[in-house]
C-alpha cells in the first residue's frame, strides 16, 4: 500500500468524473486520472465504469499493476513519468474534437478560453508507429509513443479515437478538456462561415496565463452546480 | 401458444426502448425487437406504441401473424429468418443517419466506437424493385429484398426512410444503433471540415471485435441510469 | 357570444400550445389556433402569451374583432376564410424554417415522415406587395396575400419571419408543424452533404396519406407524455 | 454610499443572470449590469460569479472603484459613460457569436426578431491599438476604444472575445442578447444554404420598434417561467 489519498483529492476526482459527463466531454466512455499527491509516482483513477456513474468506492486504490482499472490506464502512467508538471489527465472522446483527428485541419484556440488548450496541438496516428490495431492504447510502449508526440503540450489528438489533455492539478485538467471541446465546436463553425484568424502564438500565452487565476474556480463552482440530483453545498 | 419469455428479456427489452428513445435513436417511431429465446422462430416486439412509453405489457405476446404489432414488423421478420446469427434488431429513423440515405454519401466508421456498424453500408431503396410508395415495408417480398441488401452486415439504410441495425443480442444491437447514430454525426462534421481518414477494414474489424467484450455492459449501465425517472438500480 | 367550446378542443388547443413549444417549433412567440367545432366562422387562440404558458383560461374567447389576441391573428382569420378544409393552424419561428425563407432554397420533403409537409412549399414575401414593413402580417389584405400564397398546399414560408401549417384538426396541424420543423433539419444536413435525392411527388402524396392514419394519435401521445411535470394520464 | 437599489431592480437583475444563462448566452464567464435608477453615474454589478449562482446578495455594491466585481467592469463602466440611452448592458461569450468575430462575415438581422440588433454591426479587434494581450478589457482607454466601436448601435463584436449587447433597460438588453444570439444561429445556417437576402435597414427599423412594446414583456415572463426550480410566480 503506498498510502491513503486525502478525501479532497477523492472528492474532485469523483466530481471531475461528474462534470467532464456533464459537460458533454466524456460519455460513457473515456477517463480522468490524478496525480497521488504524497507517493506521485503512482496515480488516482476509477475501477472500470461510465465517468457519471464514479463513486468514491471505484476509486480506492492507487493505480499500478493492482486493480481493474480502464484498459487504456498506460496512457496515464505514461504521461505522468514523462511529465512531472502535470498532476491531472484526461482521456476522452469529446464530439467536436475527433473530426479534427481525422482530417488534420489544425485545431488552434480562436478566443481568450480556447487559450488554455496551448498554440499548437499534435495529431498522433497509433497506425504510424503500430500499423493496423483496433486503436486502443495498452502497451507502455504505444502509451510512451503518444506520451512522446504530447512532448511539453497541454493536449495531445488520436486519429480515429480521440484527445489526451493534461493540468497541473484536477481543476486544470477539467478546464482545459472542456475548453478543448468548446473551441473545437467553435473553430468548425467558424471555418464554415469564411478564414478564420486564431490567437496569436503571444494572445494564447498570455490569455492561458491569466485564466491560470480565478477563472478555473469560478467555473468549477458552476459546473458542480450544474450537476443533476446534487445539493448546491457540496 | 409458443411459451412465455423469460422476464429478463422482457426487462431488456423494455429497457431497449427506453434507452434507444433517451439517446436520440428513436422518438414517436422506430421499433426494436428481439428473437425469442427458446422459440428462435419467434421474436418479441412491442404493441404499437412510442418506444419510449412501451411497457412490459405491450409485449406479451410472441409476434407472427397474431397480435397487432408495428405496421413493419416485416422487417423484423425477414432478418431474423435470414440471419440465424442475429438476436435483436432495431428499426430507427435517426436523424443523423437519414442524410446519408437521401445523398448516397458513404457512412463509415471513423472512430474506434463507430467501428461497431462494420466498413460497409449499403443504401436500399425501396423504389428500384417497388417503384413509387409510401415507403413502409409491409409486405414480405419488400422485407426480403431489404434483408438481401443487408446481407451478413451489421447495418443497412433505407433510402427516404432510416436504417436497420442488428445485434447477436439486445445490448449489441442496442450498441450499434446509438453508435450508428454518433457516427453519422461525427463523420458528418468530419467532412465539412475536410477529406476524412476512416478506419480501414483491418481496423474496423480489430475495433469492433474489442468492443464486443465488457464495453457493452459498461454502456448499458450508463444508458440505463441516464434514463428519467428510474431507480438507480433497474 | 357565439357558443361555448366543448371541452375537449379547449384541452386540446391547451396541449398543442405546449406540445409545439416543448418540441422546439414555438418559443415565446408563435401561436396556434383551432376553427370553432359548431360555429365554423369563428376561431380559438389564446390571448396574448408565451404559448408555452397558455392555460384554459387564456382560450375562453372566440376571437373575431373582440378579445385582445395576437397582433397577427389576421394570418388564421385569413386561412379559415379561404380554406373550409383547414380545421386548425400554427404560425411559427421554427429556427430550421428560417433558413429557406431567406435564401428561397426549396424546402421539399426527404423522407416518409416529412412528406406531410407536401411536395411544394412557396415562400411569400411581404415586401412584395406591402414594401417595407416591420414584417407582422396585420391587415386583412396582407393576410389575405398570404392565404392566397398558401393556395391549397399544407405549408407557407414567409421570408424574413416564419411560416404558416395547415391541418383538417389541432393533431394533423401538429403533426405537420413538427415534421416541417425535423424535414427542414434534416435537409439542410443533407444539403451540406452533397446533392439530395428527395421523395417524388407520388411517393410524398402515398406517404402523407399513410400518415393521416394512426400514426397521428402515436405521436400526439408520445409528446403529450413528454410534456414537463404533467401526469402520465392526461 | 450612493443609496441602495429598489428591489424590483435587483430582482430584475437576478432574473437577467439566470435567463442569459439558461438561454445559452452566459456560461460560467460573462455579465450583465444595470444603471442605478437614482445615482446615473453608478451601476449595479455582481461580485465575481457565475452568473446563473448570483443571488442578490452578491449585487449589493453599487460598483466604482469599491467592491471587487468582475475584471472586465470597465467594459460597463465605459459604456454607461458615452451612452446616457443605455440602461443595461450584458457582456457575453455567446457561442454562435464568436464565428463572427473571428471571421469577419457581417452579422446582420434575417428576420424581425433580429432586428432589435440593429442594422450594423462592427468587430472590434483589441490589437489593432493594444497589440498582443490576454484579450481582456481591463483598462479604461481600452473600455473607452470598445464603447467608441460601438458608438450609437445595439451591440458590437469582439475578436477572438464574444460581444457587448445594450438595451434602454434591462429586459431591453436581455431581448437584444437573446435574439443576438438566435438570429447569429440563423444567419450561420442560412449562409450554408446558399446566399443570403437579410432585413433591409427601412424593415430593421420598423420591425425592432414595434418589438419595444410588448413583446419584450411576453418574452421576459416566458424565460423566467422556463428557469429550472423556480416557482411559476416570480
Amino acid at each position: 500500500m503506498s498510502g491513503f489519498p486525502p478525501p479532497q483529492v477523492v472528492d474532485d476526482l469523483v466530481l471531475a468524473n461528474h462534470i467532464l459527463s456533464n459537460e458533454g466531454v466524456l460519455d460513457a466512455f473515456g477517463h480522468v486520472s490524478a496525480r497521488h499527491p504524497t507517493t506521485p509516482d503512482r496515480f488516482l483513477i476509477s475501477q472500470t465504469r461510465a465517468p457519471e456513474l464514479v463513486e468514491a468506492g471505484d476509486l480506492a486504490r492507487v493505480a499500478g499493476a493492482e486493480g481493474r482499472p480502464y484498459e487504456e490506464v498506460a496512457i496515464h502512467a505514461a504521461v505522468y513519468r514523462e511529465r512531472s508538471d502535470v498532476g491531472a489527465v484526461v482521456h476522452s472522446h469529446a464530439p467536436s474534437v475527433i473530426p479534427f483527428g481525422v482530417t488534420g485541419v489544425p485545431l488552434r484556440p480562436i478566443y481568450h478560453m480556447g487559450s488554455v488548450i496551448g498554440h499548437e496541438i499534435k495529431v498522433w496516428d497509433i497506425a504510424q508507429r503500430f500499423g493496423e490495431t483496433d486503436l486502443l492504447v495498452r502497451a507502455a510502449t504505444e502509451a510512451d509513443d503518444l506520451a512522446a508526440a504530447l512532448g511539453g503540450r497541454t493536449a495531445v489528438l488520436m486519429r480515429g479515437h480521440g484527445c489526451v489533455v493534461t493540468g497541473a492539478d484536477l481543476r486544470a485538467a477539467v478546464f482545459a478538456a472542456v475548453y478543448l471541446e468548446r473551441n473545437a465546436t467553435l473553430l468548425a463553425a467558424s471555418l464554415r462561415l469564411g478564414e478564420v484568424r486564431g490567437l496569436s502564438k503571444a494572445e494564447t500565452q498570455r490569455a492561458s496565463e491569466m485564466l491560470r487565476g480565478r477563472a478555473g474556480d469560478r467555473a468549477w463552482e458552476y459546473w458542480v452546480r450544474r450537476l443533476p440530483h446534487r445539493a448546491t453545498n457540496p
